[in-house]
């Protein structure tokens, strides 16, 4: 029985065994540095992983693997255009490393590269495959869409930032899982069942993203604390916070998100005092615990062996691991 | 029997009736905006008429014909990005309209539409499907990079020249064809007749262009003529030139082709009287019919009644009337 690290192992060796470029190279060459610029590769591994757990032959599922790696890869060289980000990974963005038009150039192609890697399906899975792909990829775009309008409206409520990073993020995850329970040939049932513990996986995380960010050490996140709120990001902290506080407060927090022009450590206290006040960091905290509660009571009702309950279990555990 | 112009207009009727926008509509709303800014809609008419020149039924070529004109939209807004272009079809271009991430976005979601469309087709058919459009849609990228990289070469040959547009616009034009032969029915021997029929139809139209927009009226080409040469375009003719020209009259052509600074009349004259110097009108024409013969020659093997051989006749026609 292979655990979900060791899948994880076999995965990323394949991806780095993989040359992705050919002529012409200034199309490729990019192709072939995003693919190799690392990762967890965990939409992959999970997509292997359920295949595994469903008694299901990896081999089967690893074109869809590669499919849906590329397709995420994709989605972060235009991603990064969007936002103008000079870094991913510490590494330079494509259009950062290269320039615009080999962004957009190359990331259309990584989009084709993913159906390629679809189209080495077995033949009878392919239908099936591409209307579950193309629904999930659709929905990616809409999550971006929404991300992008939310930069410039005035009022953002709680709710529909999750369904933006419910799409954004939280799809592609839980597509994987069902895409690796229909390659095992799981019922439509357990697909579903399989794909709703990770979407409320895939929130959990994302809601953690949002907390350590905060709340975490610079260690635990890899980057400085609290870069979201200097750069007055949008996150489900500062959004649960600009609905229930009031008056002088509320006008406070808008204050210090209105300017990117504040001493940022003046601006860092003030706003986690401001959190504080009204339990931002209780309130998130309860609210991954009700995702994580429920993607785990769906978790014990799937059909597979326990060994591998158990290390979907451990991967949810991260999720409530080391929270304040 | 159906002619190519009650199949053109069926298809025109289509897309017309097709509401492509829906929630969110910064997304969608781009994405019916460009699907219905016109166009000859010359690749989905091809198709359907190639399936029905075989005797296939059309509807189930409509999907495929779908998937190539919603594919062949997002190569232009992603192109009109960047080609840096304001104005397509005398119309706003999207990214102008909108803004670059939108035109960025909006293009992805219409590739994946393309994919949608083409999950639209009868299930048995689907994975080799998948394969023609992955394989053509790889190719016009391919193109698109070729067309970049030559912007920036100093020294670049007619034959690559041709072997861009080749990708670039020829292979979009032949697989549909192919795809309507396919869906018919018709053997790979024949689906590959006729998409050799279609790329040298395609090169000869794109030929055709360039040798319009020097040497035919403003009417015929619905813009002002010699357009290329004002923006030192690498069009066939001048590349041409450039390989035929020697000493002082090269000297002179890469003088002109150095800047866009030139008084406009002053600069075309030149030019064109430089083409003349070295035929290069005799040459293009001399090519385009070439690409032409070749073509009839293979029309006329093709198993198909004569009535739709007349008709991809008339077509082709087209490409060598109201040459001078």
């Amino acid at each position: 029985m292979k655990s979900l690290a060791d899948i994880n192992g076999y995965f990323s060796q394949f991806i780095e065994d993989k040359n992705y470029n050919r002529s012409p190279e200034n199309l490729y060459l990019p192709i072939d540095y995003m693919m190799h610029l690392g990762g967890k590769r965990i939409r992959p591994a999970l997509l292997l992983f359920a295949c595994e757990a469903y008694k299901g032959n990896i081999e089967d599922a690893l074109p869809l693997a590669h499919a849906v790696e590329i397709f995420h890869n994709f989605t972060l060289v235009h991603d990064d255009i969007m936002d103008e980000a000079p870094l991913r990974r510490s590494q330079t963005t494509v259009h950062t490393k290269w320039d615009l038009n080999t962004g957009i150039l190359s990331g259309d192609a990584m989009l084709i590269l993913a159906y390629q890697a679809l189209n080495q399906a077995k033949e009878e899975h392919q239908p099936a495959l591409l209307k579950m792909f193309n629904d999930v990829a659709l929905l990616v775009c809409d999550g971006q869409q929404l991300d992008i309008d939310f930069e410039s409206e005035k009022e953002v409520s709680l709710s529909a930032y999750i369904e933006m990073i419910r799409l954004k993020t939280a799809v592609l995850l839980s597509a994987s899982l069902k895409i690796g329970a229909f390659v095992a040939g799981e019922s439509k049932e357990e697909q579903e069942k399989i794909e709703q513990f990770g979407e409320d996986l895939g929130l959990a995380f994302q809601l953690r993203d949002d907390y350590l960010d905060v709340f975490g050490t610079s260690e635990e996140i890899g980057k400085q604390v609290a870069g979201d709120i200097l750069t007055n990001k949008k996150t489900a902290l500062f959004l649960y916070a600009s609905e229930v506080l009031k008056g002088e407060e509320k006008e406070q927090l808008m204050y210090y998100y209105a300017s990117k022009d504040f001493d940022g450590q003046e601006k860092i206290e003030a706003v986690i005092a401001l959190f504080k006040t009204c339990n931002v960091d209780r309130y998130i905290v309860d609210l991954m615990k009700d995702y994580y509660d429920k993607a785990i009571t769906m978790l014990e009702s799937l059909q597979m062996d326990d060994f591998y309950k158990a290390e979907f279990r451990k991967l949810s555990e991260k999720v409530i691991s080391r929270l304040n």
